[in-house]
């Protein structure tokens, strides 16, 4: 569905409840998917949000209500019993009843927790404690757990009777009398198997796992590169904690590319929607950058002040100033964001370095030559800059392009090497760099071949 | 496993071999992941990667082989007999041996469709007539297909009969005698359900489905949003072709993200991984965009000619366009990468604009009164450029970045609605039109504030 359809569906559901056809819109809510659904009853307005709410199922409903943002899950808590909330919380999966609580107001997590019961509780206050984008803070601890003397016949039974409330039943970890974990089995093989055989004959020992404080861009990673529908999350002792499951780390895999998107654009990273977010919320995450950006721009000043006795002499340089930087700054982010998305996927590693260096060189004496015959012509055919003044710029756009490949390429990994976030390093900063470089070597260029007079 | 990992077992393999110790280099590769065992043997030489290659049971060698480099697939299949080729081919699945008669050469190509079936010759062409990167090009056929008047028992046994060769079996779909898609129905609600009960009365017939030309883009999203397993793709009249699952998608839903960064930071898109590619292919990739921009700065050089009368006479204004330039730039390019990213996400549609105008407008104005202030008092005290001029400069970084903010917000959902890829209205090409507006306003500002002789 896309946003028309979900617009049509709601204005539909309105009419419904407005002509009272509550009937008709039971049997309609029935034939829609619950991503959908959570879509369709954000945007209505409380009363007519409360009413399909109602109308759904509770099982149903449960589910709706964990798709929903925050801000309207706490407009339908606000507006049910007591007693509809606990039907909702009892019907939650183990990991968003974790991020209610995370995320609602105390009154709220008050009503949750008085729900649960001490066991639960303590449990909760365990995963609280997992730090925030660890493994730990995103599992689940509803996973089917088998024993290694069980037989594929017991496991079957035992996955037919507690399946339904499990995360996943299509990949199961096998675990002896300490919770350690032996070795997981597929559904597949489990249902393929001779039902005599024994899980410890048919599981799989070379697990992949990941550990509750692992971050959660490895696992993301994991998952990219072993494509299973679940890992398994360790304590130090390689006890089994829970489990993650693909479809959770699919909105990851994006949210790290966002965040990465974000710094690369000397912004602070959020993770509110942006419609939901104020400009006064939006100016902050953005304005720190802006500041320390424009302040050491401000290096520029103090170079072009300490050549004015060129520029004075030579007004027409001032005309390329700002085509050369923004060359610099264009060449210099190319290479900076390939290299910085290429290590964040691990296309290249810090043992490339110089491999890396040494092929953005390359690249910018390619790319350079290029540039800077192309500047050369259209100096001399289009301008009436004269030969010295035209060798003079193209040479600079040269130097531009093999020193901003190679400083883009450079400092995101120094960054790395030095355990700072190589997505800072990205264009602006290097742009800040470059420009201060490139004006030096364009004036120092001029002050060695233009004639001046009175230093 | 990481990178060191790698090194150390590529290692401990090739002194097995060089040791002639093929016994234990067996029992070693036995306990090793297929995805990681690709990696170790890939860096390997010719002669060692062959004999470890040959080491592997057929089956795993398939799949080892699958998760290979093109290049380094073309060097197994240099290597390896006829026959042995055939014992692949057979065991690869289906969107594998795709993929490999896409990207090898001719004489590979012909050995491969030599081994097929007529019948799989069709479906081969078939398959190779769908766009590139379309559902139809990286789906599978090998999904299990159920009729809708089968029972749970003999769907059970159908399952455990043919699963062994699907790419999942995980969700199963009904189709009628027409090959038209009825349902879904997931193993989970199979295993749990009464085995007397038929297919058609289990399944689900609320289907989320792609189509055989959809972007893969779209297939992802639908992926995201939904958390499934898989999805059927269907061709326009509701027949079923083949299913996508999650594993190849994530794949998808990182290099979809990668190519938004590259557009984004003016580099053309590149499938090939950045180690593979030479610095021709690489600077061939990005001298396009240089050349652009760096013509379309030229734009700035006539703009500072056309004011050359005010600079001549005020040389210090000069100092301040590197850093007036900059800022723009960058306070430009944080909202064309919020908002560019936030589309391709769907977190904003083409409905919101107005919204995000003027959000981003706001934005501009608090950002720009602290800038300007700071910039104001910096240049107040710290500089002896005097009230006139620090007043002229803070002034035009007010407007800069509130008219940064408007553009870098505005162009990129200009394009989207033009049907031109938003993503490379990313920051290099909006500072190109900013800097000339801004550098305009600038002069336009000095001439009016600042007194001037003989024009």
């Amino acid at each position: 569905m896309d946003y028309k359809e979900y617009q049509e569906y709601r204005e539909y559901f309105v009419k419904l409840i407005d002509t009272k056809q509550l009937k008709e819109l039971k049997d309609a809510l029935e034939e829609i998917n619950v991503v959908d659904l959570a879509e369709i009853i954000e945007d209505m307005d409380d009363k007519h949000m409360l009413i399909v709410f109602r109308l759904i199922p509770k099982l149903v409903g449960a589910e709706v209500f964990s798709y929903m943002e925050t801000f309207n899950q706490l407009r339908i808590i606000n507006s049910i019993t007591d007693t509809e909330l606990h039907i909702i919380i009892d019907e939650l999966d183990f990991d968003d009843r974790i991020d209610i609580i995370e995320e609602m107001p105390a009154n709220v997590v008050t009503k949750v927790l008085a729900k649960s019961t001490p066991e639960e509780r303590k449990m909760i206050n365990e995963f609280l404690r997992y730090p925030e984008d660890s493994a730990g803070s995103i599992m689940t601890i509803e996973y089917v757990h088998l024993k290694p003397d069980m037989t594929v016949k017991a496991a079957m039974e035992y996955i037919k009777k507690t399946g339904m409330d499990k995360e996943t039943i299509y990949t199961c970890y096998v675990e002896n009398e300490y919770k350690m974990l032996l070795g997981f089995v597929s559904l597949r093989t489990i249902v393929i198997s001779d039902e005599n055989l024994l899980i410890k004959d048919i599981m799989e020992e070379d697990v992949i796992f990941v550990t509750t404080t692992d971050d959660r861009e490895l696992v993301a990673d994991q998952f990219i590169k072993y494509g299973y529908i679940a890992l398994p999350v360790v304590d130090s002792e390689h006890r089994l904690c829970g489990i993650i499951t693909f479809d959770d780390i699919m909105d990851v895999v994006e949210e790290e590319a966002t965040e990465d998107f974000h710094k690369m654009a000397a912004v602070n990273p959020s993770y509110d929607e942006y419609l939901d977010q104020t400009p006064w919320q939006l100016a902050k995450n953005r304005i720190p950058w802006l500041l320390i950006l424009m302040i050491s721009a401000t290096l520029t000043s103090g170079i072009i002040d300490n050549f004015s006795y060129i520029i004075s002499q030579y007004i027409i340089l001032t005309m390329f100033i700002p085509m050369i930087t923004d060359t610099g700054g264009n060449t210099g982010s190319q290479s900076s964001t390939i290299v910085i998305r290429a290590m964040a996927t691990g296309e290249i590693t810090l043992a490339d370095a110089l491999k890396v260096m040494l092929k953005e060189m390359e690249v910018g004496l390619i790319a350079g030559a290029v540039l800077a015959t192309v500047n050369f012509l259209r100096m001399i055919l289009f301008t009436d800059a004269g030969l010295v003044v035209s060798g003079l710029v193209s040479f600079t756009v040269l130097i531009t392009v093999i020193l901003s490949k190679l400083l883009g390429a450079t400092l995101p990994m120094l960054a790395k090497r030095a355990h700072i976030d190589p997505a800072i390093m990205a264009s602006a900063l290097i742009t800040t760099i470059i420009d201060s470089l490139v004006l030096i070597i364009y004036f120092l260029l001029a002050g060695w071949l233009l004639p001046l007079t009175g230093i």
